[in-house]
C-alpha cells in the first residue's frame, strides 16, 4: 500500500538528516515513523531506519533507488536500502528435531504477525515433516554427518542462495561452517540458551541447576563465524527456582527461545535491525 | 557543553523532518540523536525530539530560537521549544509523611542521574524537614486542612509560579485543585498505586489481597483537573504471591513507585515526554 | 508411578501438620514435596498439599481415601482430595473464533507439558474445527443466540457435567449463566485481558492506547457468577509504547493471554490452586 | 513475639515431616508456616523451615533446642537451627566507594524493612563515612594493600568473628581470601553484575555494550574460596538498548545491584536461604 522503508548507514557527518529528508519531500515521499542513531557524537557511526508513503512505490522504487544512490547515497558514503513493506521477506527455516521454535514462526506467520513468506523448511532429520507440511510449506530432508557436511551444505546452498533474503535456524543442532555463512547472501538468526552467568560447554542446564541459577535465558544473535559470539538482537529471560528440575528448566527455557526468537525474526523482516562492528542498533 | 535540544509538535504535514534538519544543518548544528513519532499517517500529530551540537550555544540559543520560530515553526503551526541540556530542570517536590518517593529522587539526583535542581520540598506535614536539610535543599511546610486549602495553595503557589519547571507530587496526599493546576505555570507529575484490574476507593491494597492479584503496580503521570486520570507517563509492576500479608504488599507497591516515579522524572527532564489529548509519546 | 497428591483446606489449629504427616507415614507413603499456608497466625484458613511416594498407589487410593477420611480429615473438619498423579484431570475447552489461547493450550498439551488429557473443544463457531481436528480431538459446534441460550448451554451441561474434570474459556466469548456454572460440577478458568488502570465496557484497546498505557496485561481467574471477578490464578504484563497501534496492542495482549492461561490451567492440573472466599493459595 | 524459627537439612528419608511436626506440637508450639524441599524423591538432601507460635519462646528456646537435637536432630543426622524471629541477625557490611549498595541496605533497614541489625561497616577507603554516620552506624576505616593484606584481613576478623551473624560485600572491591573465609565465622554475601553471556576479566560493561547486549543483571550470591561462583541466592535483570551508553549501562547495573543485594539478604535474615553443596534452596 505505497508504504517504503529506507535503511542508511554511514560514518556520522553534519547535513544527513537534511539530506535524507530533502530527497524524501522532493520525490514526492512523505515521512512516516523516522528513527535514528549515532554511536557517538564524534566519530560516531550514523544510522536511520525512515519508513514513508510514495503514491506508486512499487513501480518508482528501481528509479528511486538509483536516484538515491547518485544524490545522497554516494555523497555520505552510504549504505543504504530501499525496501518495499508490501513486500514480505523470503525465509528459510532450519532446524533439527525440536519443534518449538519452528512452530511458533509458522504458527506466528499464519496469524500475520511476522512480515515473512516461508519458503522452505530444512531439516537435518525427517522428524518434523509432518508438522511442516501441514502449513502447506516445503520440507527438505538434508541429511547430515561428518562425512557428508561438505556436500550436505553444499544442497542446502543451492537451495538458499539468491532465492531467500534470511535463514532462520531454529534449534538447528549444527554448526554452520564459515564457508556456508559466506556463500549463502543473505544474513542468518540463530536462537540459543542464555545464563548468567554462562555456562560453557555441554550440558548446560545441569550446570545452572547445580549452581542454583535464579533465571534462565535466551540470545537471538546473527550467526558468525564464530558461531554463538555475533551480534544480539534479542535476550529475554524467566524466573526459575530450585523446584523445577533439569528438565523443567529446559522447558522454562524452550519457552523464552521461542519468544526472543520470534520478536527478533519479526525486527529483522521490519529492517528494523542494523549491524556495525559486532553490535546492533535496534530502530 | 553545546548539547541542545529541540522539541516540536504540531499536524503531521510533508517536508517537516527536511525543513528542521535543514534549519539546524544551516545554523551549525550537528543531529547527534532524533526520535519521531506521528500518530497517524493520515491526519496524524507529529512529534520530534531532537538532540543536537552547536558551538557556543549558550550564547546562540535566544537568536535561533528568534530563528527558529520565523523560518520554521509558524509555516509548520508548531508548539516548539529548544533547550540546553547543560540547564538542569528546576524542580520543586511535594510530598507528604511517605518517604519513599522523595529519597529515591534527591539521592539519585545526588547521584547524578536526575537531569534536575531541586530548588525546594514542600510538605503539609513536618515530618521529612530533618531528610532533606541532610541534602541541603530548602524545606518548606504548609499545612493544610479543609478550612486553609485555598490560602494553603495560593501560598505554594507564591513559591512555585516562574520559579520552577516541573513539580513532582512525591505521594503527595492532597487532591491539588484544578486552579493551582492551571496557575503553577509548569506540569506537574504525579505517582499512584496501580492494580490489574483497578480497586477503586479507599484500601486498594486491602481489596487486591481479598481478590488475590499477582501483581502490583505504580503509575506516574501528569496531573490533571481529574486527579488519576492524566497522560501516563511510565508504569511498571512487581509480582507479589498469597504469602504476602497487606503490609507487604503496600512494601513492594513502595518499591514499584520509587523507581516507576524515578524514571518518568528522568524522562521528563530530559525533554522526552511529549503529550497529546490524554496521551503521552516518549521519544 | 505411585506418585500422590493430597491437599487439604480446613481452619488452622494445632496439630494439622503432624497428624497429616503421621497418617502419611504409618501408611507407608513418604513426603516428596510439601507445601503449607495460612491466612493467619489466628484464626486464619490452613492449606496443604502434599506430594508422596507409596507403592501400589492406584489400588490402594479408596483405601486410603476412607482412611484419611475417618483418622484425620472429620476431626479437623477438612476439606481434602486424594489423587494420583499419573491420572491426568479431564479438561473441556470452551473457544469462540479467537485461536491463540486454544492452540497454546493444545500445542503444549502435545509436548506434554501439561498434566491434562483434553476429551472435547465446544464452540459457538464452526471456525477452529480443522485446528482442533488436527490434535485429534473433539470438536463440538454448539451455535448460541439469545434465544437459544437456555438450551445450548443445556447441551453443554450434557456434554460437560460428570465427564471433566476442569473447563477452560478460552477466549470464549459468552458469559456463561450462574446456572451453568452452578451445574457443571467442576471448576471453569477464564482468561481476560487486564489493564493498570482497568478500562471498563466496550473497546479496551482503543481506551488503554488513548491513555497512554505502558503496560498490557492478562488475568486468568476461576469463573464465578459475577464473571470477571472471580478468584485470580495468574496475571502477567508486557511492555508496550506509543508506537504500538491498537491493533498492536491486540497482538501483545493475545501473547501474554496465552501465556498466563496456560500457566494458570497447568497449577491447576497439578492439584496446586486452592480458593478461599475471593482469593487463591498457589502451594 | 513468641515466633520462632526452625531450620532443618539432612539426607531425606520416610518419617521426617511427621517427627518435626510431633516434637513441635508435643512442646506447644503451633505452626504458623512450613516450607520444605527435597531435591530428589530417592537419595535426595531435605530441608525445610518452619515457622510457629510459642508462649514463652525466648526462655524456652535453649531447652527446646536440646530436646529436639535430642529427640529428632540426632535420628535423623540433621544440621538444624533453632531461632527467635525477635532477635535480628547482626550484620556487618563490608564497602569500597560505591554507594548504592550500601546505601540501599541502611535505607531499607531503617525503614524496618529487613530483619537486621547492623552493627559496623568496614571500607578500605574513608569516602563513605559521613553517610554512614548519618544513619549511626560506626564506620570502620581499614586500608589495604598487596603488602598489608593479611593484617588488613586480621583486623577486620578481629572486630567480626563471633560478633556477627552475617557479612555483607556490598560492593567491597577486593577479594577476601579463602583464610578469611575459613576463620570470619558466619556467610558472607556478595553481590556483583552478571551478563547473557558473561564477559570474564576487566571492562565487563565495555565488553556487553560491543556485544550489544540487551538485558543487564546481578547476581548475588555467597562468597566461597573460588570468589564469584559460590552458591546463586538471587538474581534479576533490567532490559537497555544500543541507545545506553556504558556510563548509562553502568547506571543500570547499579539499579539492579541494589535490589538484588537487599532481597538476597532480606531472604537470609529471614532463614530462607539454605545451601547444599553449590546451589541453594529458598523457602
Amino acid at each position: 500500500k505505497d508504504i517504503g522503508r529506507l535503511t542508511i548507514q554511514c560514518a556520522d557527518q553534519p547535513g544527513i538528516v537534511a539530506a535524507v529528508a530533502g530527497f524524501l519531500a522532493e520525490h514526492g515521499a512523505n515521512i512516516v515513523e523516522l528513527g535514528q542513531f549515532s554511536t557517538d557524537s564524534e566519530n560516531g557511526e550514523f544510522f536511520q531506519r525512515t519508513v514513508f508513503h510514495r503514491e506508486g512505490l512499487a513501480e518508482a522504487l528501481p528509479g528511486l533507488t538509483a536516484a538515491f544512490a547518485d544524490q545522497v547515497g554516494e555523497r555520505f558514503g552510504m549504505t543504504f536500502a530501499l525496501t518495499d513493506a508490501a513486500t514480505p521477506k523470503r525465509v528459510a527455516i532450519m532446524v533439527s528435531k525440536y519443534d518449538h521454535c519452528l512452530l511458533e514462526l509458522l504458527w506466528r506467520n499464519r496469524r500475520n504477525e511476522l512480515d515473512m513468506n516461508v519458503t522452505m523448511v530444512i531439516s537435518n532429520h525427517p522428524d518434523l515433516a509432518a508438522d511442516v507440511a501441514s502449513f502447506g510449506i516445503d520440507f527438505v530432508h538434508i541429511p547430515i554427518s561428518r562425512a557428508t557436511k561438505v556436500e550436505s551444505e553444499a544442497r542446502a546452498l543451492e537451495l538458499l542462495t539468491g532465492k531467500v533474503d534470511l535463514v532462520v535456524m531454529a534449534r538447528y543442532m549444527q554448526i554452520l561452517s564459515a564457508d556456508f555463512l559466506d556463500n549463502v547472501g543473505c544474513p542468518v538468526i540463530n536462537i540459543h540458551h542464555s545464563f548468567l552467568p554462562a555456562f560453557a560447554g555441554a550440558g548446560p542446564y545441569l550446570k545452572a541447576k547445580e549452581r542454583g541459577v535464579k533465571l534462565i535465558g535466551a540470545t537471538a544473535h546473527y550467526a558468525t563465524a564464530t558461531l554463538d559470539e555475533g551480534p544480539i538482537i534479542e535476550q529475554d529471560v524467566v524466573r526459575v527456582s530450585h523446584r523445577d528440575s533439569v528438565g523443567e528448566l529446559e522447558r522454562r527455557g524452550a519457552e523464552v527461545e521461542r519468544s526472543v526468537l520470534a520478536r527478533a525474526v519479526q525486527w529483522h523482516c521490519e529492517d528494523r535491525v542494523m549491524t556495525y562492528r559486532n553490535s546492533t542498533t535496534i530502530l
